[in-house]
């Protein structure tokens, strides 16, 4: 279970803004709090796969909180989720990086390296089982104990556009996920 | 631009954990500021899309923050975009909502409602172009003025199983999000 109750930081204001003379909103950071815990096999970063094609028929574990065991009905349903977490053990992060995949120095946000302004991590997972409040599934590649912030259903119709899709820089490369591993390249110890 | 300047909170810690007696990292709230704005057209919740797929043609503007700048270098290869942002009018949650595609309460993580305990919205987007620091975007669903988080480039090969996908209570439902339209369900004024 997920402690929440040890963290002594009032809960956080949903509607952080602030109003600035232009009459625009303007965002103080916003805090989020996971819901969750996932479990998956990998305790290092090292040797973890880079993404879910790389994990196929790795199982993991997420532990979604009592407080919340409510909010996962009705997804028994859906073969896919997406898991939304924090990349915990990323520190800081650089604007360009040499990614797994290529040898080639590439902007971040062109990437899916973990070291992030905002560290969330996004994985879509195959819902295998629900037990009590834990889903059981299939493809995790993130680390044990990483804190999930979020859970949304996989919708094809909004999530997977079909036409005319192209991925630069990772076109024809996508598919080496499958076996690449991680690194020390995107961790600074 | 974003006005970055005029938060007076210190920067977040990335590594924002304590060690708890079990051993275990449990993790303090996580703190993520904005690195951007997306623009779109729609000023108000009522008849914003609810979906990137009811957005069609629907042009929308994803302003980063000129600081953040490197870091889309690359992005242009890719067609589509991953943008993850804050529900920034959001407040509260329930567990159990009824979504706009179904006349049913459905568990929260089983529909993409924006009142969430992480109010963190996920679209895929088309990239039409890039101006400057600024990405030109087809089918945006958001807000105006929508605190941007993070940006990631959509792979087909990580993002989109493409076998046994199946979709629960929205089966047969999800290509109605091209009509819907917000309505205040899902706000609480």
């Amino acid at each position: 279970m997920f402690r929440t109750a040890l963290v002594e930081d009032p809960p956080p204001d949903p509607l952080s803004v602030i109003t600035v003379d232009s009459g625009e909103k303007t965002m103080e950071p916003v805090r989020f709090t996971a819901i969750g815990k996932i479990r998956t096999p990998f305790t290092s970063r090292e040797g973890t796969p880079i993404q879910p094609t790389g994990a196929e028929g790795v199982l993991g574990r997420v532990e979604v909180d009592e407080a919340f065991r409510e909010g996962i009905r009705d997804l028994e349903g859906f073969s896919h989720v997406i898991l939304l977490y924090h990349f915990h053990l990323s520190e800081g992060f650089d604007l360009a990086v040499k990614p797994f995949l290529d040898g080639t120095v590439r902007g971040l946000f062109a990437t899916r390296a973990p070291r992030r302004p905002n560290a969330v991590g996004l994985s879509v997972v195959r819902l295998v089982s629900i037990e009590g409040s834990t889903l059981v599934v299939e493809g995790v590649d993130m680390l044990d104990g990483t804190p999930l912030l979020d859970i949304k259903p996989f919708v094809p119709e909004f999530d997977a556009p079909q036409v005319d899709v192209r991925t630069g820089w990772l076109e024809g490369k996508a598919d080496k996920a499958r076996e690449a591993r991680a690194d020390k390249r995107f961790f600074k110890d």
